[in-house]
C-alpha cells in the first residue's frame, strides 16, 4: 500500500473528528471588520496555532499592526520535492443580519441539502471549511507518515475580510522566511458539486467609503429647502451616474487597462455552459445587470464592477423626519480585472466626484482594501498535479475556471514573494457566502480533505526549478 | 384702564409662572415619530387639557386613529365678536442624533444668546412654545377679565410632525362642532428677532419612504458582482436623475401646475432684503443650492423642492463588507406650491421610479404625509387686527411674508371646514427647528404672549359676517 493510499484511509476513518475540529473552529466568532471581536481572532489564530504545533511544525502566532499571523513550518522528509506555502484566513465576514440566520451564525449545526448533510454557520466554508480541508489533509499525513511529503510552510492571516491591510508589510518583512516554490491556497469553488476546479484568475479590489459633508448642521426642509444643499441628492447623484445604462462605469480612462478577454479564453468559458439564469434563479433574480454585450462568464471573471456595498444618511427610523442632512456616506467598491492598478482607479473616483462637488461639499474617501486582479499560469507542474489529484477524486477532469472574487494575498505573494499560487477550492455556487446561513457541504469538505492528500503526494513528485 | 391692559399688566407679572408652564410641557417627551413615545404624546395632550379646563373651558382628549386630540371650547361673552378656532400641536420631531445636542433634549435650559436669554428644548418653539404663547395669552385674559373677549374654540393635535394623518378625518367627523370664523395658528416666524410677520403663504408636501427590493438575500460581490441588480445603485441613479444640475424637478408635467410668481408679490418680497448669504452662512453654507435663476424667496416660498431626507441599504457598520444587499430604501419629501396636487405628485413619482426599473427591481411606495400648498387673502379685517396687535407689541409694521414649510392642517380647515388661518408665529431662523439644540428666545416667547393677547382684543370687536 502506498503511503497516498494509507493517508487516504485514515482520512476516511476520522470523518468524525474532522468534523468535530472544524466545528470547534466555527464557534470561534472571528469577525475581523468589528473591533469587538479582536479578542475572538486572536483566539482563533491560537486555535490554529495549537493545530498545527500538534502536527509536528514549529508554529508561531506573529503580530502584525492588527489581527495576528500564524506562521508555520514543517521540514518534510529532507531532500525531495518542492517547498509549499499554504495559505488561509482565519477571520470571518460580519454575521448581520442577524434576523435571517435559521441558526445563531457561531453555533454550527448540520442540515440536509440536495447533495446531503451541510454544515451551516459563518465561516462554514470561507474561509475556515476550507482551510481546514488542507489542515486536516495535512493532519493524516503527520498521523499516517509522520509528516506531509515535502517541505510545507503554512500562512493563515486574520485579515482577508478587511482587505488584508497588514499582510503586504509583514510579506515583505518575513520575505526570507517565506520563500518557497509555490503556493497553494483554498478559497475559491468548484465548478459544481460533481466537477472540480482549477481557478486560473481573480478579480482585484478597490473598497473605499465615501463622507460628504455639507452644512454645519440637520436644517429643516421647510425653513431651506430650496436654498440649502442636501448632502443625500448630492451623494445619489454622483453615485447615480457612476455607470451608465448599459452598465459601463463613467471614470474617464476607467477601461484603459481592462484588456479585451483573448478569443481562445472565451470560446473555452463558453463552453462550459454556464446557465446564468440559474445562477440568477436562485437568489431570486431573472435578468442580467451587468455590462451590456457581454458573455456571462466574462462579466463575472474578466469585468470590472462598481457596486455601492453600503449607503446611510439622514432620518433612516421609523415615519417621517423633514431633515436636510448635514452628511451623507456610502461604501463603494470596484472589482477589477489583471493589469488595473487600484491607485489609478482610486484617483480617477477622486476626480469623478470632485468634478460633481459643488462649492459648499467637502468630500473625503477613505481606503479600506486594494489589490490587483491576477492571472496563474495554467501550464505548470504544479497545476498539472493538481489535475491529477482532483480528478482522482471526483472521478472527472477538473474546470479551469475564473473567479470573480478577490483574494488580495494572492497578488501580495506573487509580487513579494515571487509565487505563483495553486487556486484550488470546494466551495459552491450556493454556499451563501458573505450571507445569512453560509454554508459547506460535508460531501465538498471531505472530498477536499481527501483532494489536498493526494495534491501533497502529487506536489511532492515535481522537481523544483 | 381697558381690559387689555390690565391683562398685558398680568402677563408682564406673570413671566415667571408662564415660563415654569412652558417648561413642564417640554419636560414630555412627546415624539410622535417614535411609538415607544406614544404614551408621552398621550401625557402632553393630558396636560394641554388640563390647562384649558383650569381656564374655564369645557375641555376633552378625543380619540384618534394614532395620538389623541385636544379640543376645548370657551362661549366668551355671548354675542360679540367672531368666534376664533385656535390651532397648535403638542408633538415634537424626535430629538436625535443625540450626541449634538448640548444639554438633555426634553431637560429645558436657558441660556445666553445675541438676543437675550432663549430656551434649549426639543419643542422650545415648534410648537409647544408657539403654542403656549396663546394658551398663556388665554390664561390670563381668564384670570383679568374671566375669560375670552369672544368666543374661542381649541384644537390641539398630536401628529403634526409625521404628517397629521388623522386630523382630516378627526375634522369631518366633528365639522360641526369645529366651525369657527376664523383660524389662529401660531408655528411660523418673524421677519427677524426686532419685526414681526404675518405669514400669508405655505408649501405643502408629499413625504414618501421608497423600497426597492432585488434579490431574496444579501450577495457576495465577488461572486455576483457583474451578474446581479444592486439595489443600492438602482436607487441611486432614479433619485440622482430626480433633479437636473440646475435643480429643476424631472418628474414629467411636475411644472404644469405651478404657477409663476406674480411680479407684484416678486417685487415685494424683493424690498425685503432677505440676505440669502448670511441666511446660508449661520449653518456653514455659502452659495444657493435650489432651481438657478430663481431669487432667493421665490425658491424658499413658492417653488417646489425635492429632497432626500434619509437613506440606506446594505453594510452601514465600521470598515468593509463586500456585499450586494437585498434591498434599499430612502425618505423622499416634495413641498409643493399651492395649486399642485400631492395625490398627482404621487403619481408623477411613482411613474417616474417605474420608468427606470429592470425586470428583477420591486417598488413600494408608502406615504407619511400629503398636504397642499395654501395662500391666505391678505386683505381680510382680521389680518388687518393681527397688524394692529403686532405693530402695538413690536413697535413696527409685520411684513407680510411667505413659508417654505408645511401645516398641514391650515389646508385641511381650509378644505373641510371652510376657515381661513391667520399665521401668526414668532419663531425665528436661528431656532434650530428640527436640528439638534432646538431654541425659542425668551423675548419672543414673551412678545408672542402680548401679541397674542392684543390680537384677542382687535378679533373680538370685528363684526363677523
Amino acid at each position: 500500500m502506498m503511503d497516498v493510499d494509507k493517508v487516504l484511509a485514515a482520512a476516511a476513518a476520522g470523518r468524525e473528528a474532522s468534523r468535530a475540529r472544524w466545528f470547534e473552529l466555527l464557534r470561534i466568532p472571528s469577525v475581523s471588520a468589528q473591533p469587538a471581536h479582536a479578542g475572538d481572532c486572536r483566539r482563533a489564530a491560537e486555535w490554529v496555532r495549537a493545530q498545527l504545533a500538534g502536527m509536528g511544525f514549529l508554529a508561531q502566532v506573529r503580530e502584525t499592526g492588527g489581527h495576528p499571523v500564524v506562521v508555520a513550518q514543517h521540514p518534510g522528509p529532507t531532500g525531495t520535492g518542492p517547498h509549499l506555502l499554504y495559505y488561509g484566513h482565519y477571520d470571518v465576514q460580519p454575521p448581520e443580519p442577524l434576523e435571517l440566520w435559521s441558526s445563531p451564525p457561531f453555533e454550527p449545526v448540520m442540515t440536509e441539502g440536495p447533495n446531503g448533510p451541510r454544515v451551516v454557520a459563518r465561516g462554514a466554508v470561507d474561509d475556515k471549511g476550507q482551510t481546514m480541508t488542507w489542515l486536516e489533509a495535512l493532519r493524516f499525513w503527520h498521523e499516517t507518515a509522520g509528516g506531509p511529503p515535502c517541505r510545507v510552510s503554512v500562512l493563515i492571516e486574520g485579515e482577508e475580510e478587511v482587505g488584508s491591510k497588514n499582510l503586504a508589510a509583514f510579506l515583505e518583512t518575513h520575505a526570507e522566511e517565506l520563500r518557497a516554490d509555490v503556493a497553494v491556497v483554498s478559497d475559491t469553488n468548484q465548478w459544481d458539486a460533481a466537477t472540480p476546479a482549477i481557478s486560473t484568475r481573480l478579480r482585484g479590489m478597490l473598497y473605499t467609503q465615501i463622507d460628504i459633508r455639507a452644512a454645519n448642521k440637520d436644517l429643516h426642509s421647510g425653513l431651506f429647502g430650496g436654498s440649502a444643499l442636501n448632502p443625500i441628492n448630492l451623494l445619489t447623484r454622483i453615485l447615480g451616474e457612476l455607470k451608465d445604462e448599459a452598465g459601463v462605469i463613467q471614470i474617464p480612462g476607467f477601461y484603459d487597462d481592462v484588456p479585451e478577454l483573448p478569443a481562445a479564453l472565451a470560446a473555452q468559458w463558453n463552453a462550459l455552459g454556464f446557465d446564468e439564469r440559474a445562477f440568477l434563479g436562485g437568489v431570486g433574480l431573472s435578468e442580467p445587470a451587468g455590462e451590456m454585450g457581454r458573455g456571462a462568464l466574462e462579466r463575472l471573471w474578466a469585468r470590472p464592477t462598481a457596486d455601492v456595498n453600503g449607503i446611510w444618511g439622514g432620518y433612516t427610523g421609523e415615519g417621517s423626519k423633514t431633515v436636510i442632512p448635514a452628511e451623507a456616506h456610502a461604501k463603494v467598491s470596484f472589482r477589477l480585472v489583471p493589469g488595473t492598478s487600484p491607485t489609478k482607479v482610486l484617483a480617477g473616483l477622486r476626480d469623478f466626484i470632485v468634478a460633481r462637488l459643488p462649492e459648499d461639499a467637502r468630500v473625503s474617501i477613505q481606503v479600506f482594501s486594494m489589490s490587483e486582479g491576477i492571472k496563474v499560469p495554467a501550464d505548470s507542474p504544479y497545476v498539472e498535479a493538481a489535475k491529477g489529484a482532483l480528478a482522482a477524486t471526483f472521478g472527472r477532469a477538473p474546470v479551469l475556471m475564473g473567479c470573480g472574487g478577490s483574494i488580495p494575498v494572492v497578488s501580495s505573494m506573487k509580487q513579494i514573494l515571487g509565487l505563483d499560487s495553486l487556486l484550488v477550492g470546494f466551495g459552491l455556487e450556493d454556499d451563501q457566502v458573505h450571507s445569512p446561513n453560509e454554508k459547506f457541504d460535508l460531501a465538498c469538505f471531505e472530498k477536499g480533505i481527501d483532494s489536498h492528500i493526494r495534491l501533497l503526494d502529487a506536489l511532492s513528485r515535481i522537481q523544483p526549478r
